[in-house]
């Protein structure tokens, strides 16, 4: 309730003296406070819901029959980064609502790191209008660490300034985990900020225990969505700690996490998507789809529904959500039956904004200049992709299938007048990572083992975390023509095949999002991937662009390239080449 | 954690890089989170609770040895009237600290209806030391009514200031219900206050239900300690209130509302004492006793446990308690047994504060001289006592016992030159309410049928909720004095007798309170109460003072009487004593 009028109608139409804008009329209502249906009519008014009453006996304008349907609040999706889905925030909105997600607590870790708190305002400014209601966190970790060149250093007094938004919710995930455990006086700053200003804080705990986990959520870390097992959500939750379960399209721990959700604790889980790519969205939905696949696992769908709904918005004191109850945003959604939760009629702030899986009314991305053209690549050529070798027993970078985890290979290659040559008998390609925020210049070459591309190059500017430029080719020329176009671009991802551009998707909103409606983008992702696949001989087992743009990410093992060098994630340094 | 140093040193302790403080070790601590007990030594620094460990791991300055203890965290009284236990704040912490109440949510609403927000403003500093955790609602009808004289009066700039203080949650239960369910701008503007200033708003709601529970809910009150019905709960559930089970010294619901309390529902119950007597928490102990009620009932112990420690927490936003968990405050109680969870060991910020029942170090009352002196009686005499009436068939004040309401009775009366005479063989008194707070001279004089009085009479102080001087006597001598005695002692409790005084207890923090010893304060009552019976032939089935400090309180039917005079609740007016 914005003004205390709007509280009075609230109250009058309520006590019945007002007559509301409409009513639900006979639906079977979700009470997630004692978890039961109840048949009843819903008053509705200037976007809240103001009371039930038996049937016929309210007042409204508007009468909406809805005798034997189900009627649930709006889904809430507890963790997700917008920019995976490589639409802009009114896009994602477009796509999300449909499935039924009317709030979302989003992470622009990915903007962030390439545009500092102007990507924040942005992902705030488009999103103002959306029929989402979109909240945020801001990132707690840009640059993710300090072996590479991102766009932006955020500290204790950025994160403080973008604390300040109301619609910033906290600390995004607490990548840095071993830092928080250390107690490292930069992650103190950035933690104390949040507490200064009475906000949360998510985490991000992969197969921490024990002590660790002890220090981890004594430093008031809210939340994990990288739990893996029942064990680990059990663990979490002891510590006062909300798990969320994480349906995204690579990570999925829904049916894995099930068996540790008991009537007991689940108010404590709750669902999130983490990142989900719009082929994904499109096809299996959203949050309806955590809640689906955690029925199909034998969860109570009343049990699922209240992760879905009242615990992420007790999570994070959204008060005014989560629930049909007097008083509260009316965002809800309409079912015809309870089968797979596919396709609800979606109310958000009492306005029917999608059914059928269809939004209604199209938001339209707004003015994204302020995030475009943050391509700064300066001084490239096809001579910066020369690699010099001292010797020809060397490290190379093995692709492991399925996962972001590469191995630390080593393997004889040909060298000749002292520099690499391709030799189309190894299955052993050029890698390279291009400094692509602040025109330093920065080029690092490795090898690639297992990625099977012939005759050609893939460029992607989407790189975790710091979003600088990887292109990987078994020839230069190609190379150097992939990454010029995507510079063209302002961004996105590339094909190139003998000297030629096979495919593209443009992504010029900080080279990570466009504009585009999510179908087309997905539908150009799909045929980037085929393309990969059958026109560059990409290994079947290995995704084209997923397997690419975590190579740069100097955290996870074993051997990673950043704009700085060859990264051995278990030394945590940088190391030669040559074995 | 109040600072960056403290928030280091929880983390540096969690991951055992630093020595903690001490370490209970071996106990079963209940785990709120996932309801369940799981034996570990848990390590305090700081009086913070920083993590578990397996036995002997940890490195701590002094180890408790606790194995086959229980720990659980302390205990909340969700709302509680301090007043009611006429001790001081200060005294009512070493009273209810032992019982293992840690934590309280206090109204002083009686307080500040004789001294408005200075009555906070004691409350707050006379607790700013104690054992007890002492948190405050700025009670939100002061004055009750408009028909009665109340020491200030608190509209929405006033409560705006009080709700400006940290240790304020929010507004004090919201008794006008009228007034919430026909939006008056009055209420409308303290709840916009409360809503402004980001606080909460509890309610009192007995009895409503249908469109007017909607309306009140929509208004944003989020909790209720009125019901009396299993379904009453449910249905104030529905509408997202918080639910409190009560056990006072009179108003006792426990045991009435346990079976709507369900697994699924329980995470919006939770336990309060609102009115308790000192001699009832030295008999049978504060929120201890709602908790063993509620086991005796049937409740399983973990759930009741949850009641009176993390829900109440999360009801009222103090996300620093209510679990044993890393980074929480270490406010908890050791049980050698669950059996009748009395007298456990009381630790408060990591300190061990009572034990076997007893606070360790007494806290001493602070200076009260801002809310003492609040007897403002002006040109009281024996004149003023005199009954004029007109004719012989007269309104009387009938007393059900048992309760608070009245009848609403007629009577024949002895009138002699146009005055009320006393009849001895009526038991018809003169029942008085004098004005105390600014001196208007206003006295109101009634007729009181089923006391039983003889031989002298009794006044008092504490009377609902403007807390003017209530006096009752078979003749006015004896009323005279009582209230000459009670003014001179600057309020309490008076008997007399035939020109004597017979005893007194008393109350000069605002009328209300004492700065004696809970047990002294329970012995003197039961020593007032035994000769009001013996010595005044009080009729047995009447509390002789709870009895008289409700005759003013004009929201309860049927006839009261205020310092402005006879109240027909019924028709919400004043009526003449003359039928």
């Amino acid at each position: 309730m914005r003004d205390k009028a709007s509280l009075k109608n609230v109250i009058d139409v309520a006590s019945g003296r007002v007559e509301a804008d409409f009513c639900i009329s006979g639906s079977l209502v979700l009470d997630v406070y004692n978890k039961e249906w109840f048949e009843t009519d819903v008053l509705i008014s200037q976007g809240v819901i103001c009371g039930f009453c038996e049937k016929g006996e309210g007042t409204a304008k508007q009468i909406v029959v809805a005798k034997g349907k189900y009627l649930v609040p709006g889904f809430i999706d507890s963790h997700v980064h917008i920019e995976s889905s490589h639409c802009s925030p009114a896009e994602f909105s477009n796509l999300v609502v449909p499935c039924g997600t009317t709030t979302v607590i989003a992470d622009p870790h990915e903007i962030c790191n390439v545009c500092g708190l102007a990507g924040l305002d942005y992902m705030l400014e488009d999103s103002k209008n959306t029929a989402l209601q979109a909240f945020f966190m801001v990132p707690s970790c840009v640059p993710a660490t300090p072996f590479e060149h991102s766009g932006a250093i955020l500290l204790a007094p950025e994160l403080a300034k973008g604390l300040r938004n109301e619609r910033v919710l906290g600390l995004g995930e607490m990548m840095d985990y071993p830092g928080v455990i250390a107690a490292s006086p930069m992650i103190l700053d950035k933690i104390w900020e949040a507490k200064l200003a009475g906000k949360l804080i998510d985490g991000h705990s992969p197969a921490i225990e024990g002590k660790d986990l002890d220090a981890y959520s004594a430093a008031s870390i809210h939340t994990d969505h990288e739990c893996e097992t029942p064990e680990e959500l059990k663990q979490r939750v002891r510590r006062g700690m909300y798990v969320m379960l994480r349906q995204g399209s690579a990570c999925c721990n829904v049916l894995g996490l099930l068996k540790g959700v008991t009537s007991d604790n689940s108010r404590r889980c709750l669902f999130c998507t983490d990142d989900r790519q719009p082929k994904s969205i499109l096809k299996e939905g959203h949050i309806n789809n955590n809640v689906r696949l955690a029925v199909e696992g034998g969860l109570d769908p009343i049990e699922a529904l209240c992760m879905a709904t009242i615990n992420s918005a007790e999570c994070y004191h959204l008060y005014d959500r989560g629930a049909i109850a007097p008083g509260l945003r009316a965002d809800f959604l309409l079912y015809d039956d309870l089968k797979d939760f596919s396709m609800p009629q979606v109310y958000v702030g009492g306005v029917l904004v999608a059914e059928r899986g269809k939004i209604i009314t199209e938001q339209r991305p707004s003015d994204a200049s302020m995030v475009s053209g943050k391509m700064q690549v300066k001084n490239f050529s096809v001579d910066r992709l020369v690699l010099p070798l001292k010797a020809d027993w060397v490290r190379v970078i093995d692709i492991i299938s399925g996962g972001v985890v590469t191995g630390a290979g080593e393997a004889y290659v040909t060298v000749k007048d002292g520099k690499w040559r391709h030799d189309a008998k190894q299955d052993i390609l050029k890698l390279a990572v291009i400094e692509r925020h602040h025109g330093t210049g920065n080029v690092a070459v490795a090898l690639l083992r297992g990625y099977g591309l012939k005759g050609g190059a893939i460029a992607t500017s989407v790189a975790h975390d710091s979003h600088n430029i990887i292109v990987c080719g078994d020839n230069d020329e190609d190379m150097v023509l992939a990454v010029n176009h995507l510079v063209a671009l302002g961004g996105g991802m590339v094909l190139v095949k003998k000297g030629k551009i096979l495919s593209d998707l443009p992504l010029p909103i900080a080279g990570l999002m466009t504009g585009l409606k999510g179908k087309a983008v997905a539908a150009r992702l799909e045929e980037l991937h085929s393309l990969a696949h059958e026109e560059l001989s990409v290994n079947d087992t290995v995704d084209p662009f997923m397997t690419l743009c975590f190579m740069s990410l100097p955290v996870i093992p074993t051997y990673k390239l950043t704009d700085m060098g060859l990264f051995d994630v278990r030394k945590f340094d940088f190391v030669p080449l040559e074995l």
